[in-house]
């Protein structure tokens, strides 16, 4: 790395790094970082890897790529019911550029200071844009929200709106005309696809009350069966409570559905909780600010050897039959 | 991402890495890993970004990569004197192939194996070669080899022989020709640049004797100078002591020299340690089957507002006028 890297690195991200490093033993600057988690605990981690024309676009607004690539590894904390505590950032640019790098990092630490985690280590190096952040987070070992622990007969719930973020991709992409929206709904989904908030204090209070969680990346239907697979269960949704913006519902009823139930990027929960659990489930929706939404209910596989799959349904429990294949977000395929 | 990359991970990192998890709490297949280090130590964390072109060759041989990628944090981990535990992957890569991933994986895990150090969670993209990883060791809190604790009067040593790999990348880039060696000289050294062996023993044995240490990355002149900044100290290094290996001295002596001092991707330990542990020292290095040497030591900065910096002298003790600039292993500038 030359000389001009260091100084790039050091201007922007050691310096603040060091005002928020109060919680590791020590942090950048030396060949590792030294991080415990609190006494009685364990660390959860988690890594994503961010790359151009796959997580974002060429011409992204650096400020909201550094939320976002913070925002979807704070997500996966989020999932676990883990409470962020510190960071490592990998950066490849092939040119480093002062402007792009200000507001990368501004965008990056906001979110970072608004959820006590600080950067504590990373590298960089000359290459194609590419972003990959491990993020650590504590978590009392009996209380984390694993994906295998869905029981038969447990509520089926998510987080807020689903399909904003694949709608503002649409529009980028031309596949449905910006015209069909007023300025402030186009600006709420561009937010949803730009700034997706992690759910942190949302997974924080669903600990002791909710069984599985994770968190939607991949769009409602692929990640719920992770869940299924995991917990050997099976699930029945019905597609009338899968909650869209009012945004959203500008597009046609089967577009909605798609981008609701495939679309990916949401980063909001999706968690199962016993029925007895229902008010504390819209009890810690209402602490964390944010609606929470009951669209299903796990239950058991007929045989052992069963595949797990979803059963969607309308809100009349008219089985549907959807294809939802090749809708994702970014899918370059 | 896709089904058909799902299965890659499955195929050939998931299955894996189960087998050998037994240190963390939970591996892949969460949204986060959980793991905690062992009871009243710290986990040192470090991360490093691979790129075609400044890490390696576009040509490069998939088993040593997979070697490479975690040999080089590894190193880090060595450097810190922690105990290997666990890593996470992250990998972009254009076109998934099986033979590639294939090679690349049996690489990867058959360091990962020797050292104990478990796959515990990954991301896997579509996107230019990139590997990202995060490892993670055991330290006690008072015995971690940090860079800020070199005192005066310690001696500077150095693991191994350095230069081997710029050595070997000068054959590669065709700045020196290869008939210079014979056939086994020329496979130690590309040995050396393909395959590191992370000094992990070496780390291990020398806590509670070494001051400071770090690895050597970036080549000796520029990596002994962090342990100047940190510690504010000087060094004076005799260059007629570096290591060099019987390979590297078919070279002209002033390319051993800059291959030497300035190379980088050596990935041997440089270390401070008091004169009184010298015998100490090399137990270190004859448990850990690695030659260790002497090559300088450690003053106090005349002024206290002095620059820290290194003062090279030949056997002679002359005072010599080195010019490394520019010679970086892989610098692209």
């Amino acid at each position: 790395m030359s000389l001009s890297e260091f100084s790039l690195i050091e201007r922007f991200f050691a310096r603040r790094a060091r005002h928020d490093t109060r919680d590791a033993v020590l942090g950048i600057g030396d060949d590792c970082a030294l991080l415990a988690p609190s006494p009685g605990e364990l660390l959860a981690i988690s890594t994503d890897m961010l790359v151009e024309g796959r997580h974002f676009l060429p011409d992204v607004d650096p400020h909201a790529l550094g939320h976002k690539a913070l925002a979807v590894n704070l997500s996966d904390l989020a999932a676990m019911g883990a409470r962020p505590r510190a960071f490592t950032l990998a950066l490849a640019l092939q040119t480093p550029r002062e402007d792009w790098l200000e507001a990368f990092s501004d965008g990056l630490f906001a979110l970072a200071e608004r959820y006590g985690c600080a950067l504590i280590g990373g590298d960089t190096t000359r290459g194609p844009l590419n972003l990959c952040l491990t993020v650590f987070g504590d978590v009392p070992p009996d209380r984390a929200l694993r994906r295998d622990a869905a029981r038969a007969g447990d509520d089926i719930w998510v987080s807020g709106t689903l399909g904003d973020a694949r709608a503002a991709l649409g529009i980028l992409r031309g596949e449905w005309p910006a015209s069909l929206w007023e300025a402030d709904e186009a600006a709420a989904l561009k937010h949803a696809l730009e700034r997706p908030e992690p759910r942190v204090t949302l997974g924080l209070a669903l600990r002791g009350i909710a069984h599985a969680a994770l968190d939607i990346s991949d769009g409602l239907a692929g990640d719920l069966a992770h869940i299924l697979e995991r917990s050997r269960v099976a699930a029945t949704v019905d597609v009338d409570c899968v909650p869209r913006s009012r945004a959203l519902r500008k597009l046609p009823a089967d577009v909605q559905l798609r981008c609701a139930l495939a679309g990916g990027d949401d980063y909001e929960l999706c968690f199962t909780a016993p029925r007895e659990a229902r008010e504390a489930v819209l009890d810690a929706g209402a602490h964390a600010g944010v609606a929470v939404t009951r669209i299903g209910t796990i239950s058991a596989l007929r045989e052992a050897a069963d595949t797990p799959s979803i059963a969607w349904t309308d809100a009349a429990q008219t089985p549907l039959s959807l294809s939802l294949h090749g809708f994702d977000h970014f899918d370059a395929d």
